[in-house]
């Protein structure tokens, strides 16, 4: 209810609004840095200036006690429920490798399996063949072809591909057919009408293709979805917006709402600053961009990769600011911590600089001054609202 | 939902809760008072005992990020949840003059008008006549006799006026005739049955007795709106409520939700002592004491005057609490920061002083204390639930 009063409230404008991600960017305290995190430990003056000028708060992206994936984490930040939108796992498969999801589409995960004489699975994950092997045997795949469908085999990463079906009246009530457990037989394909029939048809077919190339000689299926188009951020913000990121999940997940998705060259931060720039120049007004290193720095435990992540952004930061924003938001999608190596449910540091704001309560960017800095906490939703408001793209509720 | 669950579970005692509302109050950081606030620079000596001895909080009136006017932004303080009790713009026109509503009326906000010999709108605004000359085309404008309604023309502040018709069966579905723009004509009267019918014949007759009043010779409609009684603040919280306020608008919103409107003589703060004063003696166990000086300041931007008339009500503040308040609370509707010189979304700060409190978080009352105080952040709604609680007056939920 409150997103739609929001929507009713967008008055367009020409301020212009940079929101930076640093993924997994949210830590706990770490032993070996004094009880310090990544992010307190770090030496970032550009962040820290920032700070000073600007106000702090903590965003907790779905609810308290709650660890996002990445697309639900990405969705809050953008301004869209991640509980009310929500994505299905072979979507976010098929986003996450770029592959470019029409409405309707019905996208599932695939793991190349390994099952003995009798069929029953030995190896859920074909002894994690090679991504070289992977894309071999999607390869051979793409021979399958199904009446009344498309179908478009995608590799991923060893062991892991997906697949999506296009054509008309598909549904995704499909369940898995992985049976999770080695030493049963692939769960047989439930569902109804054209999508049963459909994903029977794939699997028979692969499976004849698979049979003699041990040990990856099957494929077990899960997270049947299906691609619902979204209302856009411009539709519902008017903000004409861009995504500046390397990895296809975030270009994926920035497509989901509509963003423009930057081409960028070189696939470095340099080539990111020139991505923006060109977003500015073709009349984008909301720019996202995305900081991958900090989380991959969490999920492997490296306290001091972390920490070089994070200085590596701060270093980048002053030109992306000399592109002239009017608002500037720094925050991450979600917590990484090193202790935990995962995605955690810690809220997130925000940094808002730029519009009216009420100033000097931090000095620094950290966990701990987030904590008693201007903004307070809120749900990740409420971050684009601040920045809305922040650049006076939002009128008065009520005489 | 939660509201539903206060109601339920009032209680009433003796206990006598002072709501002071000092308009406008919040403020962001101004580089003049190096980087304070007008309430972090004013010298309030009273607030900041009672800020010592009682407990802070910030207030967040509509949605993180969304500016109230002032309306939705009373509705708050009274307990309403200004999404769900939504007032059209003709209503608070009428209000904001002081007309005496009645459930089913339908307001709309007049603008007299130039119109061109081919009925084209040359201004909208009827080169801004005198409050005065308004007053005068009211007064033709009584003429106007429609059958099956009474209506009401009440002079508000130049150009503008406001229309109440009064009847059985009228339904706001009209929209504006104002094109919005001149070079158009005015938008010819929608909408259906009775309401239709009533303003076509007002308009027709309306435009009949001003035709020669060059400049301002017809009159634009918008904002209509149905009067909805909303359930009083006696019903759902017990309370025997006054308003001490001198300004119409606000003693409109304390009507709406049934408040007494306690007269005021001379119209200042003497005057509101007063009636506060004779409010508790004729029973009243809560008040709502409207203080207008900081607002106009703040939309005005002078910082100066801002802090002055903080300091004004300071000033007045032991007066009103040697009358024997159980609990007081100290707060503001919304932002006006001077820097904007316009409502604004930043969270208000808040005092409750009395009752049982965490006390010795603050030394002062300002919103960079309200940040870290007692109260924590919360809707705006939730300020009648503490006030209730630290009076007494609701009891336990659940055994």
């Amino acid at each position: 209810m409150c997103r739609d009063l929001v929507e009713k409230l967008v008055q367009k404008n020409d301020s212009r609004i940079l929101m930076a991600v640093i993924d997994g960017l949210g830590d706990i305290s770490i032993e070996e840095l004094g009880g310090r995190t990544p992010l307190e430990a770090a030496k970032t003056p550009e962040m820290d200036r920032l700070a000073a000028g600007g106000a702090l708060g903590l965003h907790i992206p779905i609810a308290r006690g709650i660890t996002p994936g990445s697309g639900p984490a990405h969705l809050g930040l953008f301004g869209y429920d991640p509980v009310r939108y929500q994505v299905g796992r072979g979507v976010l498969a098929a986003l996450g490798v770029g592959f470019k999801l029409q409405h309707g589409d019905l996208a599932a995960r695939i793991n190349f399996c390994t099952l003995d004489d009798s069929g029953i699975v030995t190896d859920r994950r074909a002894g994690r063949i090679s991504t070289e092997k992977c894309v071999e045997l999607v390869g051979l795949l793409t021979d399958v072809k199904i009446d009344g469908v498309e179908t478009f085999v995608i590799p991923v990463k060893q062991h892991r591909a997906c697949v999506v079906f296009r054509g008309n009246g598909l549904t995704d009530d499909i369940m898995d057919t992985d049976p999770g457990l080695v030493g049963h037989r692939p769960v047989p394909v439930t569902g109804s009408g054209k999508s049963r029939t459909v994903i029977r048809e794939f699997q028979e077919k692969a499976g004849e293709i698979l049979a003699d190339l041990n040990p990856a000689n099957f494929l077990l299926l899960r997270g049947f979805a299906l691609h619902k188009e979204f209302p856009s951020i411009e539709e519902r913000f008017g903000l004409c917006s861009a995504a500046v990121a390397l990895y296809p999940m975030y270009r994926g997940v920035a497509g989901l709402v509509g963003m423009d998705i930057m081409k960028c060259s070189p696939e470095d931060i340099t080539g990111q600053e020139k991505a923006v720039k060109r977003a500015l120049d073709s009349g984008h007004d909301f720019v996202f961009l995305h900081h991958k290193p900090a989380d991959s720095a969490g999920e492997d435990g490296n306290v001091q990769a972390k920490i070089s992540a994070i200085e590596e952004f701060d270093r980048a930061l002053p030109a992306f600011l000399d592109l002239d924003f009017d608002v500037v938001c720094i925050t991450g999608d979600h917590s990484t911590p090193c202790p935990m190596k995962l995605h955690s449910w810690h809220p997130v540091p925000v940094l808002i600089h730029g519009g009216p704001q009420r100033s000097g309560y931090s000095s620094a960017f950290s966990e701990k001054q987030a904590c008693t800095g201007a903004l307070g906490s809120f749900r990740s939703t409420d971050i684009l609202t601040l920045l809305l408001a922040s650049a006076g793209k939002l009128a008065k509720f009520g005489a």
